[in-house]
Parts: structure tokens; sequence; C-alpha cells
């Protein structure tokens, strides 16, 4: 044994459920710009969102199968998620959105909360919008959560 | 309008669902080691995971009911998240999660995936454990995805 195991590094990956995958990469890739590095034809697909992260779509409907080699897993209704956006590029992926005919859902400025690393007049705000498979999908602009 | 909008810079928020939220909360804080930062009682937990990445928990039950100031979201069934563990820590955390009493679902070493930048014997591989909804949760040694 060596090395400490204390709390992990990060989340390596995170996971949505879909079962039209071919809509799914569609928008992930041309909407959301995220980078397609794998997929298992009627399964999966996998998007690089970081060096340290991925995105996977699931269709629920394989992955409850059970797999020789992993655990299974699979929920059905509505999930969500939130990516971050470079500061100063709300109003550009506003227009990105637009273009790509996504229906903005909502816009939330967020509250001051205490602990949270807010710069006077750079309140974090969010874009909301929604997945094909109904999953809302946020875009974050600033940190909102205590440190 | 100014900054380009090509991609998100990271996932900024993973959700999970499980309804008995102090049961959640002691999972990932004293199982997993997250750093719980922010709760509504009957509704919500949030764990920083990094200075990037937050995991929040969620009970559907109460996400599903709507809200004054974000979109409904929740799903049923057993979710999937995966976190990234330091090299040469695999044996201290399986350790660490016999200490607290988890059980290991199952290990995996990954097959070699071309584009994975693995380095020889040093496979990626992963731990999988269930949290107290019954999510698999994931720990990962190792880099298993093409960049």
């Amino acid at each position: 044994m060596n090395g400490s195991a204390s709390h992990p590094t990060g989340i390596y990956e995170t996971i949505l459920y879909g079962e039209d995958l071919p809509a799914m990469e569609r928008f992930y890739r041309d909407v959301v710009g995220l980078w397609l590095v794998s997929g298992v034809e009627e399964r999966s697909r996998g998007f690089r969102v970081s060096p340290t992260q991925m995105l996977l779509i699931f269709r629920a409907s394989e992955t409850l199968k059970g797999h020789p080699m992993v655990p299974t897993h699979g929920t059905t209704g509505e999930g969500h998620v939130a990516f971050a956006i470079e500061r100063g590029t709300y109003d550009a992926w506003k227009e990105r959105l637009a273009l790509a005919g996504a229906t903005i859902e909502k816009e939330v400025e967020w509250p001051v909360q205490a602990g949270v690393p807010e710069t006077v007049g750079e309140r974090a705000r969010s874009i909301y919008v929604r997945d094909p498979a109904r999953n809302s999908v946020e875009l974050v602009e600033g940190d909102l959560w205590p440190r």
C-alpha cells in the first residue's frame, strides 16, 4: 500500500441517460461543443470535457440489462448537469444557443451566498436548456458555491 | 458580447439523487471523503470536490415539485458517477472502504484502448461500491478514455 486515500482528486465521469443516442450526440457535440471520443453504437457515447473530465451518455435500456464487466445502472426521468463557461462568454453562449435552435428555459442570476468567492458586480449566472432526453443542462458563468 | 463560446471549461455540477439525505451525507463525507459545503435540509446536499467541481445530491421527490427559481428535474433508478483517485492510492482506498464498511461490488482492470495515454504496467483500474441510494460509485486510478 502506498499513497493516501483521504479524498478523490475530482469527478472523472459524469453520467446522463438518454435513449436516442444520435440526437444526444448531436446535442452535446454541436450545441454544447464537447469532443466525442468514444461510443458503443447502441449503448453509449463518451465526451472528453477536459483533461480530467468525461461526460458519458448511456441508454438505460441497455445498461440495465447487465454487463459482463461493469455493474448495472440506469435511471429514468429528467437528470441535471451544469457546465462551467468562461467569464465574459455569457452573451456569446446565448447567441450560440439561439443559432443552434436551443430554447432557453430559464436564466438565473444567483444571490450572493456566504463563503462564495463572488466579486462585486460579477455575480454568477446561469442559462438552462434541455437536452433531447429532457435532462436539464445548465451553463454557469462564475462560481456560486462556497469553498 | 465578448469572449468566445466554443466549449465549456468543464463540468461544474454533477448530480445524483437519493431520498435519505442524512445517509447520503454520511456516505459522501465519511466514505468518499468529500467536503460538505451546502445543504437545504429536506432537498439537497452540496459537496465541493475540487476548486472547479461540485457534487450535488437531490431528493427527486422535492426537485420534481417545481421551484420558483430553477427548472424541475429528478430521476429514479440507479445512477452512476466515477471519481478520480491519485495514482498509487488504489490499495489504500480498498482499505479505507473496508474500514468504512462499504462492500466492493466489483473491481475492473481496464483493457488498453487506442488513444488512451496509458503507461505500460500502469493500466487504469476501478473499484465499484454503492451509495445508500444504490447509485454505482466508481473510484478510478488512471485515465481510461481517449484524449
